[in-house]
């Protein structure tokens, strides 16, 4: 009989948002109409609406025409937007000479963050902040490169770096050496970011232990302080060891058509076993052309728009009002007394609960007490343990309204 | 230094698309005013008209509409579809007691032909027809199940199954032991089906090997002769032994919005190194649930309509007019005194090029003397040398004008 993968038997079957759901099922059985305020979603889900809206009917109409789509623009198309890209969320930064070569268009930035690993062998030494974004750990697990789950629910292959209240969220570089390194900046699930300073310290080990930063910056959009990078290509050094990942879905609303993109600068490169430097940029590019179809035209149509000037500014007023949603839901917490994280540079905010508490301990109080639904943060990894995330893409009533139940319940 | 997943690089860097695309790229620099017809591609580009655009735009309108996301009935919308497809694509060819949770949902057929692999160890060996769709071939070379690249250009770890003009594209099942067959009926890219009594051959060998079949009927709505199955599961016994892929690149221009789907039956195992049967259903489930984030709104949106039938009145309408194209490249090409094969289930027509003359350099001739682009064979393994490939998907003036050339060329 065919053998199956084993490492694909170690993922767990109560995968932290499934099991939410899981738990709303029940709460809803018994109070079939009770009106739950929901702040634990990750994903935004508006479009941005103007010319977005608009280059997707006119993309629709064009499929919708007989044989038009053979004169579709797909290869400009694809030229303009990544020429977009480049200006936008790089040269206005101050991030200059990235060329279109080293932008790859895909279709979910989740793929890529798996994807992007395989390209290194089972060999290196993974690194996570703790806790993590748990798809970046399971996808590392499912390629077999976790080792055993330890009692404490960490890998023991994996080198944990803890990102929380004993270190004020500004983690030191590992002691030990590591070869890939996942940073998500600014930090799902914390809500935390680096200084220029802080990242450049993480550069700066890389390059000693010639390591692979791949750096996910699809929150980048929602930074406010001047000192905060929003992309790694601002420390000098970083095109020679960081990959960096970009959605839509944590702005505006790409869940719906499914847009986001990796930079793989030309000047990195990783190590055959004959000591051979070979470039990632060029490794990536021959995946890409042997098992990738291309975007869908609808999302090149619509990710293009975004990407205009009119698009930027949509974005923009989407982040306002999700930040705003952030802002009440710390100054309330911070105010009911809770020590507050996140929600500065980020739509999350990281709360620590009363210590004994559990965090699904809370997350279940929460729940039947006040009826606002949050995540437990160990559900993002043990470190997470103690604390419980809410997200600001909830509408501002919502918001308004699950604040309102917070100030009684903790009367 | 991080070392590189040694897989990657045994990647061709001259992949058949990008070099078909290349020595275009080199006839148009010379000719930049010549009037190509192309009847190489692979995908048919026209969305289903009426309902299926219809649903697009309202689909945009919903998400452009502030805040209405959150109330979009997704989990219902799902369920619709899968409900749809059950009845479409499997109980109307007498494929019962399969259920919505034997059904997954995928952004991209490609994807899925790589990743449903994933589920199984490297100790595993794989079958593949010769000539074959690459992409089947390339995403295991890079999981690194192939060995090495013989001098014939097939890899050590991986028995081939030629289906060509010596055995009139009804290959017999393998003579060694194989765990996981990879079965593209319609054929890409030789347009070939297996009868009912050739698939249960196969259903039989990996009942008796305990093996497992990938069946990619992508094509299988291009299915005209009556003795040909539509699904694998129209062989008593096949839920034992194959998951079965879908996708509508191939039919109603879903390069556009990207929808395919896995179905994997419970009652299909493979076992554990401590020879336990393990349920495929649900190793999928649990990695679906950590890594997947669902298909996009929109592609939810227009697929449902797909299955509406109203909408498979429109794929009917698509396919009837591709058939016909190929049916003319077939005919043409016969009275011309070429061999020829497919045209009749598939819209692709697979023909022999003289002998001595090799498929590329067969593509060569009929680009610079007659101005028709085609797929040289070899691009699809070895054993697609001495034959090129024509496609249906151009217009039908595009496909009478090459025709004439052809007679006018081969005169």
């Amino acid at each position: 009989m065919a053998l199956i993968n084993e490492n694909y038997t170690k993922l767990p079957s109560n995968y932290l948002f499934k099991e939410i759901a899981r738990k709303l099922n029940v709460y809803k059985a018994t109070r079939p109409n009770a009106n739950l305020v929901r702040l634990d979603s990750g994903d935004s889900i508006n479009i941005a609406k103007g010319n977005v809206a608009e280059s997707l009917f006119n993309a629709v109409s064009a499929m919708a025409e007989y044989r038009i789509a053979e004169k579709l623009p797909v290869e400009e198309l694809t030229k303009s937007l990544k020429s977009r890209i480049l200006k936008v969320d790089y040269e206005s930064y101050g991030v200059s000479r990235l060329t279109i070569d080293e932008i790859f268009l895909s279709n979910n930035a989740m793929n890529i963050t798996s994807d992007v690993c395989d390209m290194f062998s089972n060999d290196n030494v993974l690194a996570f902040l703790d806790p993590s974004y748990p798809a970046y750990i399971y996808s590392a697990v499912m390629a077999g490169r976790s080792g055993e789950k330890r009692s404490d629910g960490r890998w023991s292959n994996f080198v944990y770096v803890p990102c929380d209240w004993t270190n004020g969220f500004l983690p030191n570089v590992p002691k030990e050496h590591c070869d890939v390194i996942y940073l998500n900046l600014p930090h799902n699930p914390t809500g935390a970011v680096f200084t220029h300073d802080k990242l450049k310290e993480w550069v700066k080990y890389a390059s000693a232990h010639n390591a692979i930063i791949i750096y996910d910056a699809s929150h980048s959009h929602y930074i406010t302080e001047e000192n905060v990078p929003h992309s790694i290509y601002e420390i000098r050094g970083a095109k020679k060891v960081a990959v960096e990942i970009r959605s839509f879905s944590k702005t505006t609303g790409f869940t719906g058509t499914n847009f986001a993109y990796l930079t793989i600068p030309k000047e990195l490169s990783a190590l055959s076993f004959d000591n051979e430097e070979i470039s990632l940029n060029s490794i990536w590019q021959r995946r890409q052309i042997t098992t990738f179809s291309g975007i869908p035209y609808l999302t090149l149509c619509s990710a293009d728009a975004l990407y205009s000037e009119e698009g930027v500014a949509e974005r923009n007023k989407l982040v306002s009002y999700y930040m705003a949603n952030a802002q009440l839901i710390r100054n309330t917490l911070g105010k009911l007394g809770f020590k507050v994280q996140g929600g500065v540079n980020s739509p999350y905010v990281w709360v620590k609960v009363p210590s004994h508490t559990g965090s699904w301990n809370f997350f279940e109080r929460l729940l039947y007490e006040a009826n606002i639904v949050c995540s437990p943060g160990v559900g993002f990894c043990p470190g997470g343990e103690g604390s419980v995330r809410f997200t600001g893409f909830a509408s501002r009533e919502e918001t308004e309204e699950a604040m309102n139940r917070l100030k009684k319940w903790h009367v």
